[in-house]
């Protein structure tokens, strides 16, 4: 029996859904396009994903709800999607669709610096008409001027070549990459070669637009990864995949629609028509990658890791519904590991990493911190599950880098100084705050380096008194008051709490004992560091002095660390320019050394000596 | 608007269709599938596609349909399908499905020889198990395993692979074909490894199945080509297919549907399922490789007839419809050129005509006569438009080798003895009875060198009265009774007109004159020949002395006529069952000299001299 949900937001967005009864309300709001916030993947543990029953009031909330909504929201009829069925048709108000977290991307990003050789290119053909005398058919008389030797020719093509080849009297444009016939076109077009280069991250995907002629860029766009209502992270979205091949096919098609939005918004800002771009790369996380394609990632999340694949995969646009030229060549740069992805081969391409005579390494800190170190002609690499604090999750007030995020703390003469983005009330705090705000109660005495916070009646007496009166008994030890009710926007107050704290702790000290386990084996130690990249546009907002003194960073000179960017999306621009770049790609794959940290047992140890709130050297 | 239209015939078959208001009937039938003959496509000029309408007589038939139907059948509501349009909702009976004709395939056709090879082969591997030590991806996995260093892997075997390999425990079968990865199963499943080879003609397909370890064939079929109901001859084909996308498409489809119909019984006859054919190879004239492959046919037609490929073409079964594995290989032989097609190619390889050190032609009678001729070391081919004369059509009692066709005729002491298919009373002549009948009159002097029927008063006045009595005035000269109506199924005579012997004349004027254009080319005359091959199933028919005595064939001794059957399908099998046969026949197109008669004005002196109804050499 099928039912229908309306969904609205309070300011009138509407989508409707027909779906079986007892689909979970979660999966029917992803249906119907309205993302719901959902950082758990539907398991009820993460409180985000409310929503209001219009028509009728929900009845006797259940445990969880009541963990999570606050009475009055209760008494409204919120409720948490992901508990919930619909099991008549139904009206559901959901939150206002938040999507203006901070991106600062744009076409003055510095550019790779490469060799314009695209894969794809263009070659204007007169082509001699037939005779009785030359009866040569019209594949071969368009394929015998081909500098190519093996050129293979899509069905689609050959099926409409005749008409083709004729409606400008046999003058053609053959677009041709990789030995494969991608288009032939009627006329002169070699003007007109465009490509795009797509980062298709767990939140957020970004793609540029490219004149391949020039190797100039002409648009920039990105949006929220859709596939986010099935899950903030990885391990949700696999999860959701292997129930079967309907749930894979809507995880691939969610993100499929993202980038053709992006494409159609590219296109639009660059006044160019879709099917003249003939080429896109993309780069991701393993598990993105694996769901653009539609390929099963599901033994991705169980120990081994598997992955389906490794190389490089190029297919035809036309294959999975990527709205550019049909025949356009879709390149995913390979990956190296389960949770090492071509990310990561895009950051090795734009950092040069492999090319480095010194010692380096490129951090990228997220829900997954991939690490790679490039020392003695060895490249390294690992992934540590850092998990969600950085991005706001599991963190009370943990929220993304959108307006009212607190993004900067200090303590001054006793006095807590906040930055919130937008300059908006605080209404939580974001990953670079968070960083920040742990180095400033350390720093100020607030904070052990065990990670414990004071007690301002034992061990914090000697705190100013504005300092102490921040300080308040909360769940499993004390809390911190950032931002009191008086001027945060939910009208209740900021707090750090013990278990945030602890959070941040599992999640810096991860990564920190992944790079040390990285040093280890090419014999090295922190010191010994040339430089450290911090990639990603997170790297971009930390602190650094906030992240080294909380031992997220190896205790080396501060101009030793550069943050480098979205590293990512340049290595998939590179790629999309020169074949050669692409080449490299493909040639890393036999150079960089995987290390799985899960079965290593010196991991463990590291991992416990840097869970304190200091780096290694400096206890 | 949309009207609904019952097809039905006598018998009770039954068929529904819905079609746009104004749809021409012919075509409604053909969507229904319920095929109607129309030897010309719906240009109203063979009157064979007389429908009847059931619920409401048609009003005053039309002029072309008073030319082709008696009183009594307008009378009855018969009309003609080509003439009318779908106007409201209609009853429609079609004469009963006559698909009987003379189809003499069997197991027991000599199987060609050839070393077994297939492209297609299984590999049986019992993988390793990943481990945290050894993560190596699945397909790398896979892939490492396999002998081939580069294979190209279709995405829908990727997205799957994960499950797949873990269904049976890392054990698997890997399907693969030229560097192509068709399939891979769980489990062992070397032993079942099918192929099907297909020859497409224009007016039957067959099919046969083969197990690809053994080589042995389990299974054969046959299937009228449903395309018919869209013209007899390759032109009206290519004329309904450049009408647009939509009718090329529906071209494609019914050709597809037909072979799957085949593919279907022939799995059902040998107990295999579909999916475990892996390969398919086709044979077939340009123009049907071209509908075949859905490919726009368009400029076959008009001078200087283009085809748009020539090459062999590889495609996957899922990429056109095809019932087999949908990761099968589908492999339509190349074509020589327009007129001589993939079919020729076939002809060649089993007859290894290139491989010859005598003087050998092969000859394929049909609407267009295809005629190969190998001579000191070169290989030439041509085609001539003899037209539909041997398939029955444009003859006024013509009718296809099916039951109540006169076969065989002789004429003995004034005499006339006629041999009936299935002995039945005669409705009609087929080829062979056609050119036996030529010979005979000519032979009995009451047919003329010239093609003239003899004046029973005048010229023939010698004729014993037998003879005599069988002349009468008819249209355009004389026309000779060859069953009366006491003894014809219809109840009228059945004659052989003077316009019926022109006909004759041009088709095997056309043959004759090809090949004295393809001798005159090495240098040779017809009795420099060692042997003459007739392929094609009419060869099997046709007697060789009557051929030769019309001049449809050269003055050689008899002993040197070989008929070589459905040699086209042989060459088609030979492709599936070794890589070899099918190498041979792509390296034919660089070998095999195409002759464009249209463009030799001494062919035109040629024919003109070969119409006269004697062998030239006996002139």
């Amino acid at each position: 029996m099928k039912v229908k949900i309306s969904f609205m937001t309070a300011s009138g967005l509407k989508s409707e859904v027909t779906v079986d009864r007892g689909t979970n309300l979660l999966e029917a709001a992803a249906r119907a396009g309205m993302a719901v916030e959902g950082n758990c993947g539907g398991k009820g543990s993460c409180g985000k994903c409310k929503v209001r029953l219009r028509k009728k009031l929900p009845g006797e909330p259940f445990d969880v709800e009541k963990k999570f909504l606050s009475p009055a929201e209760l008494a409204e009829g919120w409720v948490l999607a992901c508990r919930r069925t619909a099991d008549e048709d139904m009206e559901v108000e959901v939150p206002e669709q938040s999507d203006a977290f901070r991106r600062k991307i744009s076409l003055t990003e510095e550019e790779p610096a490469v060799e314009l050789e695209p894969a794809v290119r263009k070659i204007e053909l007169a082509l001699e008409q037939p005779t009785v005398e030359d009866q040569t058919p019209d594949l071969e008389r368009l394929l015998r001027r081909l500098p190519e030797k093996h050129v293979r020719v899509p069905l689609r093509l050959l099926a409409k070549l005749p008409q083709v080849m004729r409606e400008d009297n046999f003058a053609v444009t053959a677009v041709v990459s990789a030995e494969r016939l991608i288009a032939v076109e009627p006329g002169r077009t070699a003007e007109r070669l465009y490509g795009v280069a797509f980062d298709i991250g767990t939140t957020t995907i970004m793609g540029s637009l490219h004149d391949l002629n020039s190797g100039r860029a002409l648009a920039v766009g990105a949006a929220t990864n859709p596939q986010n209502v099935y899950g903030a992270d990885v391990i949700s979205r696999i999860t959701y995949a292997s129930g079967g091949p309907d749930n894979l096919k809507r995880l691939q098609q969610k993100v499929i629609e993202a980038l053709n939005g992006i494409i159609k918004e590219l296109a639009r800002k660059a006044g160019i028509k879709r099917h003249e771009i003939y080429e896109a790369t993309a780069v991701g996380n393993t598990t993105m990658s694996h769901l653009f394609l539609g390929v099963d990632p599901t033994y991705l999340a169980p120990a081994p890791f598997i992955p389906a694949f490794r190389r490089a995969i190029a297919v035809e646009a036309a294959e999975i519904g990527l709205d550019i030229n049909p025949g356009g060549q879709v390149v995913v740069l390979p990956n190296i590991a389960g949770y090492v992805g071509s990310d990561t081969v895009g950051v090795i391409l734009a950092t040069g990493l492999e090319k480095r005579r010194d010692r380096c390494a490129v951090i990228d800190i997220g829900t997954n911190g991939e690490l790679a170190l490039a020392a003695g002609g060895r490249i390294l690499t690992c992934s540590t599950a850092a998990g969600p604090a950085f991005e706001g999750a599991q963190i009370k007030y943990g929220m993304r880098a959108a307006d009212g995020a607190i993004e900067a703390v200090r303590i001054e003469d006793g006095e807590v100084i906040l930055k919130v983005i937008g300059d908006a009330p605080p209404r939580g705090i974001c990953g670079s705050g968070l960083i920040d705000a742990a180095a400033a109660l350390l720093k100020a005495g607030v904070l052990e380096p065990s990670g414990r916070l004071v007690d301002p009646e034992t061990s914090g007496a000697h705190l100013p008194p504005s300092l102490k009166a921040r300080l308040r008994p909360g769940k499993g030890g004390f809390e911190f008051i950032l931002a009191g009710k008086e001027i945060a926007a939910g009208g209740e107050d900021i707090v750090l709490t013990q278990p945030d704290l602890r959070e941040l702790q599992l999640a810096k000290g991860a990564i920190y004992a992944g790079l040390q386990i990285l040093l280890k084996d090419v014999g090295l130690t922190e010191a010994d560091l040339d430089e450290v990249l911090l990639a990603g546009a997170f790297g971009n907002y930390i602190r650094k002095e906030s992240a080294r003194a909380i031992g997220l960073l190896p205790a080396i000179p501060l101009e030793k660390i550069t943050p480098v960017g979205n590293a990512a999306g340049r290595g998939a621009r590179m790629a999309l320019l020169s074949k050669k770049e692409r080449a490299r790609a493909e040639a890393l794959l036999d150079l960089v050394e995987h290390v799985e940290l899960s079965a290593r047992r010196d991991f463990q140890e590291a991992f416990i000596k840097a869970l304190a709130f200091v780096s290694v050297k400096l206890l």
